[in-house]
C-alpha cells in the first residue's frame, strides 16, 4: 500500500510551501544548514579540508528517503542517521562538530517556519491588493446593511469588502511585526551553554559567537536568542499559530458572509469557467470555496490549541514532549493558512454581484432604513420626537407584518405615513427624501479610498508580491 | 517529488487504523456499501441484474488512486469521480440509485469511526491488562507518595499505577457507551428526507425503511438517526474526538509521573533491548516515549478544538464548511490515539523500577511522613494536642533545614524527639512505630485488589483484546 | 466598591443553578458533610458525643462569608478558616476527624457537580418537550431545505426542528450516561490510601470502608473510586465539561438557523411581550436570543479547552495547579449551560413562522427543487437519462441567470420545459408534478412522529422535567 | 443572598485592573466619553448648552448601579438603561447624539483594553527587573541542567532563570507592537457609515471627521479604524488574548521548573513570613503558587479559545453573537493575567535556592557530565573515537546501575576509567579535567549579563514600571 498522504499538503497546499516542508526540502535545508557551520568553522580556524565541504556541496541534493529511514530503523535516531547518509554520500566525516542533534534540528525548523511566513506575508499583501480592486470595483453599488442578519441601515459593496479587507491589514502588521522580530535559537548545545562549541574552540567564547553569527548570517533570520535550554521558547510556536489563525479570520468572515448573500442572490463566489453546480440540482451554486475557507480557520484554531499546550510546558532545559506535536501542527497550520489563501484568491477573482436582486432588495427595505432621517425631518417641521417616534413606528410595524403577512407586495410605509396627519410631510417629500437616501451610505465612498490608500503602503514596500494568482484549487 | 506522507500515519499510528482510514481503504469500503446497497434494492424489487452486482464485486478490489485523481480533476467532484471509476470497471451503471454524495459518505465516514472506535476499544483493554499486571508486581513496593511534588505520606507503586489505570477505566467506560450508542446517518438524501429514495421505490415508504434496515445492518452501526439533515449532528464527532481525548489522560498523567521518577531515578520507562541513551551521554535515560505520549495528548486536545469549531455550527440542513476539518481531524485524531497506544502500551512492557533508589527515598522522608501518627502516640501518652503538634513540627522544620543545608545526611528526626522530653516517646518506640509504619501504606495493597477485579469485568467480556501487543515503535 | 459580579451567575444562570455553586450554598454542602461524616464515625465506635452533633447541626445555617474570610487572611487555608468558623459557632471541635483538606472539597465540588448535571438533565428533558410541540405545531408546514444555504429540496419546519432535536436527544444521552456513571472520590485520605482513617479506626480496613460507603449514600452519587490520589481523575471534569458543550450543540445549531430565517423573514425568535425592536429601527426584530445561545456555545468551548488542559496533567497523587482553573471553569460553565437553557427555552415559547413568506419563497424555488422528479418522469416518458439532464440544466440555469437579473419576476422553469420538444411532457403534466411536489417531503412527516416518540421515552421516564418553564431573561 | 462574585477579580486581580472593569469604573469610563463626545460635537457647530456639559460632569460620579439595573429591566436595554439614568442626574438630555449603542461600548470597551494593556506592560517590566535580580544573584551558581528531566550538562541557576526571562521579553515585544498598533472603532454607526453622525452635521463630512480625531484623542488609543460595521474586527480580541497568555509562557515554564527542584529540594518558591507547610506534615513546603501560576495559564488558553470562536464569524456587519462571550472573556483574562503576575512576582520575592543540595547533585552526576570532554582528552591523547566511546560508555552505564542498586553511594566512574588500560589518562589527569568542568558552564554567565543588557533597555524606556511590588495574595 501507498503511504497515506497528508491531505491538506496534498489537496490544498501550494508547491511553493510544499517544497519548504517536504523530507525532501528539509533535508537539503539542513544540509545546506551543515555546510555553512562547516565553512564557519574552518574559517574560524577548525581543521577541515576545503575537499570535504566540496563533496559535501556536490552531494547535498541526492536526497534518498528509503536509505535515510533504514538508517533510522536500525540507529532508532533521526539525526544520526540523516548524518551517516549524508557522510556516507560525502565520503568524510566532517559535519555536526561540537553539535548537538538540537543545534540543527531547532534552526532548520525555524528556518521553514521564517520562510514559510515571509511566503505568507506575500500572499496576504496579493489578497489585499485584490480586496481593494473588487472594494474599488463595487465602491458604490448601494447595499443594505444587515446587523443581526437583519435590513438595518445602506451602505456600499464596496465598503463592505474594504471592512474585510481592513481586518486582514490589522493581520498582516502582526504577521509582518512576527517576521521583523523572528528570533531564531542558534548554535547553543545541548543545555544552551554552548559548551561543546567551546571545547571544540578550546574556550576561544570569541570565535564561539563568531561562527553563531556567522550562522544567522546564512539563515537570514533577523534575531538571535541568547538565553535558550535545549529548545527555544515554544511561546514562539504560539504566536507563530496565532498569527496563522489571525490572517484567516478577515477572509472567514468575508467568507461567511459571501456565504450569507448567496444565500439572497446578492452575491455569490462564482464558478469555474465550465464548472456547474449540483449535478442534480443544477440550479445550485453552491459556496463550496468559503465554506472551505471556513473549515481553514477552524482547522487553525484546533493547532492554535496544540501551540497552547507547548507554551509555558518547558521542564528545565526542555525534552521531547514537544516533538511530535510540532511534526504536526507546524507543517499542517501552514498547509491549511496557504491553502486557506489559495482558496479565498480563487474567490476574489470568481465571485460575482447581482445588482439586480441588490436592488430589489434595497427597494424592499428603503423605507425602512430611512426612519431615522424621516423622523429628524418630522422634527424639523414641528412636530415633537416622541410624537414622531411613536407615529413611525406604529406604520413601520404595520408595514412589516403586511409584508411577512404577504398582504402587500411592496413596501408602502411612505405612503402610510404621508396620509397620516400626524406627520407634516406629504409623499412627494417623503420620496424625495428616499431618493435622497437611496444614494446615501454615510462615508462608505470615501472609507474605501482609506483602505486603498492603506492597501497602497503595502504594495509598494512589496511590489512583487501583490500580482501573486492562485493555483488551481480543487 | 514524492507525496508528503501524513506523519501520524507513517510513524506513529498502526496498521490495523491505517488500513481503515487509507485511500484505498476507504474506497473498498464505498464499494461494498453501494453493493450492500444494490443488493438491497434488487432484493425490494428494483430492476438491477444479478450480472451487474456480480461484476461489481469482482473489481472491487481493483483500487487505482491515480485514475481515480484523473477523472476528478475533469468532474471536480470527488464522489462523481469515484463512481465512474468503479462503474468503469465494472461495465455496469447501477450503483448511487437515489443516493445522493452523502449517503455514501457520511455513512462510510461513519463506519470508518465505529471500526477505529472498536480498535481502540480493545487497545484499552489491553493496556488495563498490563497495567494491572504491573500493578500487582509492584503492589506491595512502598513508594513515597508525593503530593505538591514532595514527599507527603507512603503509598505503594502498584497503587499509583492502578490511580492511572482506574482513570483509564472512567475513560473505557466512556468509550464503550459511545460504541453502544453510535448512530448512523443512513440514507436520508440530500436534505434528509429520503425524497429520492421513495420516488425510486414508487412512495413506498416501507421500503425505503427495508433498504435502510438492511444498509443499517451491513454497517453493523448499532443506531440509526431519524431526523437529519445532508449530515448527522457534528456534535458526534465532537463526542468522538471528546472520548479518544479522554482515553489519553489517564497514560498521560501516568507518563508525566513516569517522568518525575525518572528524574528521581527511582522507576524508567525502560529502553528497548539494544537501546542506548543519548550517544554523548551513555548514562541518560531519557524519557521519550513517556513525552511522546504527553505530545500525543496535546494533539487531541487540538482536535478536539476542531470538533468544537463544527458542533453547534449547522447552517439549515448542512453544507460543508466541515469537510476539510474532518478531512484532517478524524483519521488524524485516530492516528494520533492508536500511536499514544502503541507508545504507551511499550513503555508499560519496558518500565522498569529501581527499588534500591525508592528505598534510600523512603529512608529520607519517612520519619516526616510518620509525624500525625507520632502525634496521636504522643496525645494517647498524654500530651495535649496542640503541644505535641508544636513540638514535632519545631524538630521536623530544624531537620528539613539541616538536610537542605547537608549539615546532616540522615534523617534524624527521631532522635531529635526521643531527646525531648515534652514527647513522651524514647527512641525504640519512634523506631517501632517507624517500622509499623514502613509497612502501612493504607490500603494501597487492597485497593490494587479491586482495581484487578474491576479490568478482569472487561478482560472477561472481550477476552481476545488483552493479549494486544505493540508494533515496534520507533 | 461592591463585590465584582460573576456576570454568568449574575445576567444569565438560574437561582437554582445560583444555589448550588455560592459560598454560601458551598459551605452549608460542606458542614452537612462534616456532619454526615461524623454521625458514621460515631455508628462505627468514635467517640464522638450526640450534642455535638446537635450543636453543629443547629448552626449549620449560620453562614457569615465575612468571619470565614478574615479567619483566611490570618490562616491562609481555606478550608482550616471554615473548620474554625464552624466549630467555633458549634462551641465543638469533632469535625474534620482524620480528614484532609480534600477529603472534603472534592466530594463537596463532585456533589455540585452531580447536583448541578441532574438540573440541566430536566431542562434538557424540557427543551425537547417544547422542540417536540414545536416540530408537531408545523409538522406538516413545507419550506425550502436549503444546504449550502440555497434552495436544495422541499422539507418540512416541523423535520427541521425534529433534526436539531435529535442533536439534542444523542447529547441527552451523554448527560445521562454521566451521570449514571459519575463517580465520588471518597474519603481517601492525603495521598488516596486512607491512612489516616485506617489510624483512627486501629487498622480496622472494614470500619474505614463502612464509613465510605456510609458518606456516599449521604451524597447520593451512583459510584465511588477505588483508586485515586490527593485527587480524583481530572479527566471526569474533562468529560463533564464535554457534556456540557454536547448539550449546547443541537440548540447552538438551531440557533444559527433561526438566525438564518430571520434574515429570510420566514421566521423569527419572537419578542418577549411589550418588547420592540431597535429604538431608532422598529421593524427590526433582532434575533438577539439567538446570538446569545450561540454565545454561550462559545463560552463552553473555552471552558473545554480549560478541562483538556487539567486531564492528563497529574503529577504523582496530585497537586493544586488545577485548583484555580477548577474554581473558575465548573461553576462558569455550569452557569453557561444553564443559561443557554434559559434562553433557549425562551425562544422555543416565543419564536414564530411566517407561512406567507414561506409559501413565496417555495414557489420562487419549486420548480427547481422539482428537477430531479422532471427528470426521472422524462425518462419514464422514453428520454435518454443524459439527453433529459441536458435539457433541463440548460434551462434551470437560464432561468436562475433571468430570475438573478431580474429580467423576469416568476420562476418561468415548467413552461420552458413545456415548450421545449425535447421533453415530452406538457405544462399541465409538469404543474401536476409540482403539485404533488409540494406536498412531497419525503419521509419528513413520519420522522416527526419518530422524534416525538423518542421524547415522550424521556419524558414519561422523568415526567417533572418537562414542565419546567424558564425565568425571565434580560 | 449577596451576589455571586467574579473569583478572578475578588480572589487574586489587583486593584488596579479591578477599577478598569468593575460595573462602576466602566460607568465613569462611559460617562466621560459621552462628555467628551458632547464636547466635541458642542465645538463643531452642534446647539449644546455649556450648563448642560457642567450638570452632566457634576455628576459623573455619581453611581447607583441598582437604579440602572431597574431601569435595565423595563427597557430591555442595557445602554438606553444607562443614558436615562445619566440624564436624569443631570437633567438634560443632551448625550448619545447621533450615536448607536456600539459607538458607545465598543470605545469604551477597548479603552478599558488598552489600559489594562498598560498595566500589563508596566507588570512585564517589573517581572524582567525581578528576573534579572535573582538571575544575577545566582549568576555563577552551577546547577545540573537537565534535558528529559534527567541531568545532562553543567549550566548555572541565574542562567535558567534568564532563559525564562528572555522568554518573557519575546512576550513583552508582541504586547508592545500590540499597544503601539491597538486601534479602536471610533465613531461610526449603526452599520459602520457615519449616516447618523453625517445627518447630524448635515452632511459635513469634515466635521464627523474632526469629531472622531477629537474623541480619538480623548481615549489616547494611538489607532482608528477606517472601515468597519456595528463592530471592531473580532481578530484584535483574539490579538488581545493571545498576547495574555504568551505573556504567562515564560512564568509557566519557570514555575513547572520550580515545581520540579522543589522535588529535588534544589530550590523552592519559599514561605511567606510566619507561613508553614501543611498543618498535618510541617517538613513540606509545598509549590502552591507555582501550581497557581501554572493554572493561570490554563485558564487564559481557554479564554483564548473563546477568542478564537469570535474571529472570523462576523456576519455582514454583525451582531451581539460576541456579546456574552466578551462580557466573559475580556475582563477575565486580565484578572487572570494580572493575578498570574502578582502570583509570580511573589514567588521571584520569596524563592529560594538551596545550594548544599545543588552540590550535592552537581557531584553525583559531575562524572557523568563530562564524558564528551573526557572523550576529547582521550582522542587527544590517541586513542580512537569510536574506541573511546565504546569504553566510557561501558563504564558509564555500570556505574549508572551500581548507583541505580545503590552498590555504590558515590559516583566513581573516573576511578573505572582511570583504572582501564584503554583509556591513557590517569586519576589525576580525570580529576583535573572534572575540577575544570566544575566551573565550566559555558557561556552561562555572559548569557545572563546579555538578559541584563536587554532588561535594562526596558527599565530605562519605562523606568517608573520595574519597581512595582505585588499585592499580599491569597
Amino acid at each position: 500500500m501507498s503511504a497515506i498522504p497528508n491531505v491538506l499538503a496534498e489537496r490544498y497546499a501550494s508547491q511553493a510551501i510544499r517544497n519548504i516542508w517536504s523530507a525532501e526540502g528539509r533535508i537539503v535545508l539542513e544540509r545546506e544548514f551543515w555546510i555553512a557551520v562547516m565553512k564557519a568553522q574552518k574559517e574560524l580556524g577548525l581543521d577541515i579540508p576545503q575537499e570535504a565541504i566540496d563533496a559535501y556541496e556536490s552531494v547535498k541534493d541526492q536526497v534518498n528517503l528509503q536509505s535515510i529511514m533504514d538508517r533510522e530503523r536500525v540507529t532508532r535516531h533521526d539525526v544520526k542517521a540523516r548524518i551517516e547518509e549524508f557522510c556516507d554520500l560525502a565520503g568524510h566525516q566532517h559535519i555536526h562538530k561540537g553539535m548537538t542533534s538540537r543545534d540543527l534540528t531547532e534552526n532548520v525548523e525555524q528556518l521553514q517556519v521564517y520562510r514559510s511566513l515571509l511566503i505568507l506575508r506575500d500572499k496576504t499583501i496579493a489578497t489585499l491588493a485584490k480586496l481593494d480592486a473588487r472594494a474599488q470595483q463595487w465602491q458604490g453599488l448601494l447595499i443594505t446593511a444587515r446587523t443581526h442578519n437583519v435590513a438595518a441601515q445602506p451602505t456600499t459593496f464596496g465598503k463592505r469588502i474594504a471592512m474585510f479587507g481592513e481586518e486582514l491589514l490589522g493581520a498582516l502588521g502582526s504577521l509582518n511585526y512576527l517576521t521583523e522580530s523572528y528570533t531564531v535559537r542558534g548554535l547553543k548545545g545541548a543545555v544552551g551553554t554552548q559548551m561543546d562549541q567551546i571545547s571544540l574552540f578550546e574556550g576561544d567564547l570569541d570565535k564561539v559567537n563568531a561562527l553563531e553569527n556567522s550562522i544567522c548570517k546564512h539563515l537570514g533570520i533577523p534575531e538571535v536568542y541568547d538565553n535558550v535550554g535545549q529548545v527555544y521558547p515554544r511561546s514562539l510556536d504560539l504566536r507563530t499559530v496565532s498569527v496563522l489563525t489571525d490572517l484567516a479570520s478577515g477572509p472567514s468572515s468575508f467568507s461567511r458572509t459571501l456565504r450569507l448573500m448567496a444565500g439572497h442572490e446578492t452575491a455569490s463566489e462564482g464558478f469555474a469557467k465550465g464548472q456547474t453546480g449540483s449535478s442534480a440540482m443544477p440550479h445550485k451554486m453552491n459556496s463550496r470555496s468559503c465554506e472551505r475557507v471556513n473549515g481553514f480557520q477552524t482547522i487553525l484554531k484546533g493547532y492554535l490549541t496544540m501551540a497552547t499546550g507547548l507554551a509555558g510546558d518547558q521542564w528545565n532545559e526542555g525534552d521531547v514532549s514537544c516533538s511530535v506535536v510540532r511534526r504536526v501542527m507546524l507543517p499542517d497550520a501552514f498547509y491549511a493558512c496557504d491553502g486557506m489563501f489559495e482558496t479565498f484568491l480563487t474567490i476574489l477573482n470568481q465571485m460575482d454581484a447581482y445588482p439586480a436582486v441588490i436592488e430589489a432588495e434595497n427597494e424592499h427595505y428603503l423605507p425602512f432604513l430611512m426612519t431615522t432621517t424621516i423622523m429628524m425631518e418630522a422634527v424639523k417641521a414641528g412636530v415633537g420626537r416622541e410624537a414622531a417616534h411613536k407615529v413611525i413606528k406604529e406604520h413601520a410595524v404595520a408595514t412589516v407584518n403586511d409584508l411577512r403577512a404577504r398582504e402587500i407586495n411592496k413596501n408602502d410605509l411612505l405612503g402610510r405615513l404621508a396620509e397620516d396627519d400626524r406627520i407634516p410631510l406629504n409623499l412627494e417629500q417623503l420620496n424625495a427624501l428616499l431618493e435622497e437616501g437611496r444614494e446615501n451610505a454615510g462615508s462608505a465612498r470615501s472609507q474605501v479610498d482609506a483602505f486603498s490608500k492603506k492597501v497602497a503602503d503595502w504594495t509598494s514596500r512589496f511590489p512583487d508580491a501583490q500580482n501573486y494568482e492562485p493555483g488551481s484549487i480543487l
